[in-house]
């Protein structure tokens, strides 16, 4: 038997065909085209999990079930919203098993990403961890006894909403001073914009031209590892933001392990280790065991790993 | 067969014989004398249980399992923490076990009180909620499945050092802005300080002297009640706190219900009116349900019946 994992994102429909195990055995994708109506997107999906299990060589009677990580929220077989899609209460199962009778199952995809390291990555070890992408935004997806948490109604795991600076940073959400206006990639870059104007000779200001909108959470990562002091000063006040984050998950669910996954992740050790160091400045019981932070390992594949291991 | 619950309080010992169903059926008390050594104190804590077992008409056999809730942290066994009574690695459980040879079960007092309010008290009917003690300073006690949730390490429920405003108010803890600098009944009272001070002619003020340290929760909460600006702008603004302190925990969790405790609690509904509408302006998932938020009825018998509920 296999599984059938379903990555939808804005730019690409990327669908697998995965084993019990967790392994990527053939892939297939298209474009999502997003601004269509979201029928077409979902036939587009369809037709592309037929064509995966057929190049690999399956039948209908060799799937167990498809899965589907989608870049918004999910509850009881409806995508209830999906904002860069456009979507809201789009009824995703009832479609799909119209077209392909097997159980499907939905979730969001910072839920799903860090399924898939608890299956079949970095956390698969350990039963409690927090996923987090670090990315436009700050996703959150909190694993207990290695299944998706979202709580009572389905609405929980949203970490990037956490209240991090009262009355602080307008947030996309209507609310202000949100973890994702201080810790995400835009986050970082935000910090950037302000350093460059008052730094306009550093080497970041010259790349960017001293022009904040030509900034990428890159950019300024590169110059920090480089040794220009401007960039080095806004990745240490964005790792300082993070550590605090990260702070706040030890003293509300202790996980076993936080993974950082997403953009800003690709930053790799350099990040880690600023992260891990800045941590002990804010750790609650500092005499006592904590979790382990690590990144996350299986890149842009744990969306369609972890789709294909959602609903067992 | 009956169970025993200790409430052990930086002021007072409380010892309760306790049915399976949560009933207290007689109470113990003696005070702590804190500043005492910790063996003397655990022995006042056993010869109360063996009085109260006594009072109540009850033999040994009769006694299932011992709870105590502890204004610290506990793990395995031992009180690894407990601040306001100067404890560090109490073995508690081995010195009960000496005495009394009974399963013996401890956790932290706010844990303890969520517990028996979701076995006995206001959260029975539902199986994941959060108690917050709004206190001196703020606790949390989180209930998943009808069990204290604690994490992978033991550490987790600290909802008071959560970073509610980065670089903010300095905590005891050695962090700054963490949710209870501004969400417990101390946050209250910092808030009616720097409000007294720039209305000096308000009835608050009148009535602290003009001094802010006269100020108590429940002067700034009476006038408030009264209709006094001042009052009311302290009121409002600590609502406005304590509501985005609450969706964070929505945004994180999303328990079935938040039950509020403590000294602040003791507002009543004038609180839990404000609460629930201040919530409106923050909660992620405006469509959507969420959690309800709730006043614990179970006052300060929630210490004895939860600390009995241990361990089940």
């Amino acid at each position: 038997m296999v599984r059938i994992g379903i990555d939808l994102g804005a730019t690409n429909i990327a669908v697998g065909v995965v084993t019990d195990e967790g392994k990527i055995l053939h892939k297939a994708e298209s474009p999502t085209l997003a601004s269509r109506p979201w029928r077409p997107v979902v036939d587009d999906m369809i037709s592309l999990s037929r064509r995966a299990l057929d190049e690999a060589g399956f039948k209908a009677d060799d799937l167990r079930s498809i899965g589907v990580g989608v870049p918004g929220t999910a509850i009881g077989g409806m995508v209830v919203f999906c904002t860069n899609l456009g979507w809201h209460d789009v009824p995703l199962e009832r479609v799909f098993r119209e077209a392909i009778d097997k159980p499907l199952y939905i979730d969001n995809d910072a839920n799903v990403a860090g399924l898939a390291e608890a299956m079949a990555g970095v956390s698969a070890g350990v039963p409690n961890s927090v996923f987090l992408t670090l990315g436009t935004g700050l996703g959150g997806g909190i694993i207990i006894n290695k299944k998706i948490y979202t709580g009572a109604h389905g609405v929980g795991g949203e970490l990037g909403h956490l209240t991090f600076v009262a009355d602080g940073e307008m947030c996309t959400c209507g609310k202000r001073g949100c973890l994702e206006r201080y810790a995400s990639a835009t986050g970082m870059i935000r910090l950037g914009g302000e350093a460059i104007r008052t730094h306009p000779h550093s080497a970041l200001a010259i790349e960017a031209e001293q022009n904040p909108s030509n900034l990428t959470a890159k950019m300024i990562v590169d110059h920090a590892k480089d040794g220009d002091p401007t960039a080095m000063m806004v990745f240490d006040q964005y790792t300082h933001y993070l550590a605090q984050g990260i702070n706040s998950i030890i003293s509300f669910i202790d996980p076993d392990m936080i993974v950082l996954g997403g953009g800003v992740s690709k930053a790799g050790a350099f990040l880690l280790d600023a992260v891990r160091l800045a941590l002990k400045n804010y750790i609650f019981f500092r005499t006592l065991p904590y979790a382990d932070i690590e990144l996350a390992t299986l890149g842009n594949d744990a969306g369609i790993i972890g789709a294909a291991m959602l609903g067992e």
